[in-house]
């Protein structure tokens, strides 16, 4: 058992309206010192063997097929810490 | 100016039903493997000064204030390593 995280972020050259929501929002809740926020989704997938890199290769696939849009998104793979 | 990651998931107790949804799909895409899938949220948070200890703090209320909702959701607050 081993944990792949996937992060998928929306490429730096999308316009990113719900992090740009939450940039204004801070001011208005008294932080100050954030030029600004993008929001991505992150998954936590459990896979049953190890995570050599055949496995990683798996998760990346599934990343491209079902947990990005890559048309838009960017994404990452990457190992967890225990 | 450093970029501050704060990873939001649902506690392990709260029914991830997003999650539920894709680890059941991934058997129709001929993905086999995996065990569970669990879907979370992923911010980065651009500050203007550096990620010392007061800037982190800064960013854990944002996240229990704003980017979390910790009746059900759990967060962690990292430095991106650049």
């Amino acid at each position: 058992m081993a944990r792949v995280i996937v992060d998928v972020m929306l490429k730096p050259e999308i316009l990113d309206a719900q992090g740009q929501a939450i940039a204004r929002a801070l001011p208005r809740l008294g932080f100050s010192g954030v030029s600004s926020v993008r929001q991505g989704k992150r998954f936590e997938v459990e896979i049953e063997g190890p995570a050599d890199e055949a496995a990683l290769d798996e998760v990346r696939k599934m990343a491209e097929t079902l947990l990005a849009n890559t048309v838009i998104e960017d994404f990452t793979v990457t190992v967890a810490d225990e």
